[in-house]
Formats: C-alpha cells, sequence, structure tokens
C-alpha cells in the first residue's frame, strides 16, 4: 500500500520512517524540517535497533503528494484545521485515515470536514520526542492501537495491521468508543496534572495526595465512560493503569511537552470534549473539570 | 478590661495596638520583634491615620504576663500547638480568648486542650501586613466580627464590643457556625487558587474558566455548610461575595502570602477540617478536595 504521513514528528515520523525501513512506500510532509531532512535524511534512534532513510520520500507542500492509500496524521490536535487544505491532495476513494492523536471527538470533528472520508483512531502508547531536526528519538513502548471509527472496508484495516507487524510495530484492533475511553482514562489525569503541578507522572504516584487525587479522577473518566455506554472502562482497568504508571520511568506527557515548550496545550480534545459528552450524558467530572479550568488560565495568563 | 495578645503580628498586632491606642490596657506577646519594640516602641500605617505606641506592654516570655480578661490569638493556626504552654499564664477563671484565625474546627480544638475555657472566633476582614519589624501597615477594611463559641457570659462579649467600637474598630456579633462558613465561602477557594495558580484575586475573576470555577467552590461551601444545618451560607450570599472580590484591590489571600514567604500553608483548618466534615454530612466538596490535594502536594515538593 501507499502511505502518507502528515505531521512527521514524533509520532508520525517514527511509524511512517518503520514502515518505509520495512520496504513500504511512504510519502512525508515536512514542514521546518524539510530542508535538513531532504540533505541528511530521517533517523530513527530506538531501543529496537537505530536506522537510517537516507532518502525519503519528503514533500513541503501536500498538493505535491500522491494519493495513499493509508494516511497517518501525527498533527497535534491544535493543528486540526489545517486538514482541511492538508488532506485532499492525499485522499482517493478509498483512502483510509488514520489519526494518531490525543483526545476524544477528534474523528467527529474531522469527519464532518470530510463526510464520506474512511477514518480510524490511531492510539499510540510510545514514549517518543523529536529531539533535533530529521531525528526521531523513541525511548520506550511503541505499540498502535486502531479503534475503526468509519472505514466500511475491514479487509484494509486487516492489511493495515499486517504491514504494521511487518514494519516490527505492536498493532492491534480494539473497538472505536472504548479504545478512545481507555486512553483518556490515563491521558485526562497525568496531562494535565503533571501542568498544573510543574512535575512529571512519577511525582504525583508517590506524593500520597495527588496519588488519591489521580485515582479519582480515573474513576470521573470510568464513571462518564460508562454512563455513555462504553463497556470495559471500569475500576480494574484504572487500577491496571495506576499500576502500569507506577512502573514506567518518570515521565513527562505531551501536554507537559507542548506547555515547557510554548506550544498550544490540547486543551480541547484532552478535556473540553469528553468533559461537555460526561455533562451531556448526567455523569459530570468535576476534578477535571477543574483542572480544564486551571489550564484555560495558565494558557491565558501565558498569552495575555 | 485587661487585654493580651498573643501572636503580635498583622492580624494581632493591628487590633491590640488599636485598643492600647484607645487607652486600654495591652499586654503584647512578642517573638522575634521584641528587641526593636523596646526600643521603637510599636507603629501602625492607617488609611484611618496612623499612630505609635512609644512604650506598649511588651514580653518575651509569656510566664512574664500578667493574667488578662481576653485574649486576642494572632498565631497562625499551623502554630497553634504552642497555646498549650503560651496560654496559660494569662488565663483566670473568666477570661475570655478571641481566636481571630483562618478556617473551621480551630475553636473545637482549643477547646480540647483547655476544656473549661471561654472560647470566641474573631472574623477578620481586613488587608494588613507586617511589613518591617514593628511596624504593621493595615492597607484597608479593619472590621472584626465576633462568634461566641463558649463564652457563658454576653455581657462580656458586649464589653468587648463596646471597647472595640471605642479603639475605632467596626465590629458586631454573629451566630458562631454561620461566621466561620460565611468566612470559609471566601477563603476555601481564594486562598488555595492564588496559590495553585499564582496568581492573585483579579486574575482569577478576570479569566472567565476560573471565575466559574471559584464560584462553583463556592457553591461547593454553601452546600456543605446547609447540610451542616448551618442557615444562611446560600447562592445569594456566594453572589455577594463574587460582587465584593469584584471590587477589590488584587489581592494575595494569607495563605498565597504564607507560599510566597516560605511559612508553611494553613491547610489543616482552611481545608482538611470543612472536607471532612462535609464529608461526614454526605455533602463532598470535589473541587475544593482536589485543590486541598494539589496545596499538600506543593507543600510536600517545597520542603522534599
Amino acid at each position: 500500500m501507499k502511505y502518507g504521513v502528515i505531521g512527521t514528528g514524533a509520532i508520525g515520523g517514527y511509524y511512517g520512517a518503520r514502515l518505509a525501513h520495512s520496504g513500504q512506500e511512504v510519502h512525508f510532509l515536512l514542514h521546518s524540517d524539510y530542508e535538513h531532512v531532504r540533505q541528511h535524511g530521517l533517523r530513527v534512534l530506538s531501543p529496537q535497533g537505530n536506522f537510517h532513510l537516507s532518502q525519503p520520500h519528503i514533500y513541503k507542500d501536500a498538493r505535491d503528494m500522491p494519493q495513499c492509500d493509508v494516511v497517518l496524521v501525527g498533527l497535534k490536535t491544535t493543528n486540526n484545521h489545517l486538514l482541511a487544505q492538508l488532506l485532499p491532495p492525499l485522499l482517493h476513494s478509498r483512502t483510509l485515515v488514520l489519526l494518531i492523536q490525543n483526545g476524544i471527538g477528534v474523528e467527529a470533528d474531522v469527519q464532518q470536514m470530510f463526510p464520506g472520508l474512511w477514518l480510524a483512531a490511531g492510539l499510540a502508547f510510545i514514549c517518543s520526542a523529536k529531539t533535533e531536526p530529521g531525528v526521531v528519538n523513541h525511548q520506550f513502548y511503541g505499540s498502535l492501537n486502531i479503534g475503526n471509527y468509519s472505514c466500511t472496508d475491514s479487509k484494509l484495516i486487516d492489511q493495515l495491521l499486517d504491514e504494521l507487524h511487518a514494519a516490527d510495530i505492536e498493532a492491534k484492533s480494539l473497538e472505536y468508543e472504548k479504545a478512545r475511553w481507555r486512553k483518556a482514562v490515563w491521558n485526562m489525569p497525568y496531562n494535565g496534572m503533571t501542568v498544573a503541578l510543574n512535575c512529571q507522572t512519577r511525582d504525583l504516584m508517590t506524593q500520597p495526595d495527588s496519588r488519591r487525587l489521580i485515582y479519582e479522577q480515573m474513576l470521573e473518566v470510568c464513571n462518564a465512560a460508562t454512563a455513555l455506554g462504553v463497556q470495559g472502562v471500569d475500576e480494574a482497568f484504572a487500577q491496571k493503569m495506576m499500576q502500569m504508571t507506577d512502573d514506567m520511568v518518570p515521565y513527562s506527557p505531551s501536554m507537559r511537552l507542548d506547555w515547557d515548550f510554548h506550544r498550544p496545550m490540547e486543551i480541547q480534545y484532552l478535556y473540553t470534549r469528553p468533559l461537555q459528552m460526561a455533562r451531556q450524558a448526567g455523569c459530570p467530572m468535576p476534578r477535571l473539570e477543574m483542572l480544564e479550568a486551571e489550564l484555560r488560565f495558565m494558557e491565558a495568563q501565558k498569552t495575555s
């Protein structure tokens, strides 16, 4: 299959490069790194082995890109308005667009922009960062769960999973709603709290009051998901997320990195949308609503 | 009457000095400022007119102080364990101790230390600060509400009110529970939030998300107070507190000053105790519980 990558950063760059390294045809849209990658190629540092693409297919304008069978979107959701311009050149009538993005409600909004488009959620469980131009530093984990949102060709999803496996990427298919809400159980507490309290995951797990708060926030997400009819987002899963975070190295989630590097935070899809849905289902999340307010306050103070 | 002041700072120093200036006999316990005040006296800067006590009755050891009819306690609640040593020398069988302190549950705990003692809450509505040794800088407001907790001699309270009035202090008597919980409607949101978001009251009122959050937190306090059977702590009162804060100059509440000056924060009485009482009454305050956790986390990080 022919692959396109929009947003060649820590996420899109990693999965795209791995697919290309395995022999797939991958077309990368680049922005600030274009000239550097044209001269030096794309490098991935990884515990699974480093590798280098010396002459990847790269573009600085989406209008020059070919139509693709699968498009990986690795943009920050704060840039999703750009998809209206960036996506159309890459689409044919059976293109699958995989939104490897954070939060709840992303697919619904992109579907509104492109009503007939086949969409799936990509849920990356990975620690990786673009540490310098043209270099993706993959630190650990790396699995990619796929939640089909509106693709009616299940064989296409199966083929994508096969080719991801062939590229040494752990990947599986999950029920869409369950996949997004399970990710939210981890994302909603840790992303915002590491910003609000200027710390890393380990600090939150070590201090007893913040640890209890994190768990209460996880339960808020579980209760909301259950009220919304999503199965399997329960207390047992929350406990698993606590255990997993205990087992992780001290970690700065993406929102903390966005804040530190003065990029806009993904408040809309990580907080506002799921909070709205929970309220509409009669199951508000007061602690996470408070966290959203704190983050919006911080964002406003930063820019004022 | 004979007055004693324990904790001659921004609060105890202000009210004690004003009483002394009006001609009352006031005995001040001093700590770090003792030598300075011995040489230079005690000075109050105030919009009601500056004044100076050249030779106040001062002590560096409570054991040297005389028995008093009324003792004003202006200590931070984080130092209340010291009262076990500091209070006894000042007490006779009919002494009234006025705890001019923040939070909920202070009187109950001091009463446990001194079962027969007459206690009242002093609710200071004042902006004042000790800006240098021996100088109390009174900025604005200054009224003192008194909520009788366990004094069985109502004439003593009346006399105290009379003498406060004679000392140019606006003072009145309020029902104890109502007075403490009304103060909590303002104290619980603003004290912690100005610390958590590193800002002043005005910032919280200006940004729409934090403004909504503050109001939701006020309503949590109102609901808890109502569940505990306290009358008159309702939405109308919360709206009045919002209006009053809108009308105030940008302000740093005492907890924010404690945090800035590396003093311990009064988390116990401002948050932990009222939160416990609310939970026991079946009416928890989730946003303020979260705020307590954030403050405890910050305090723990500071000292670790």
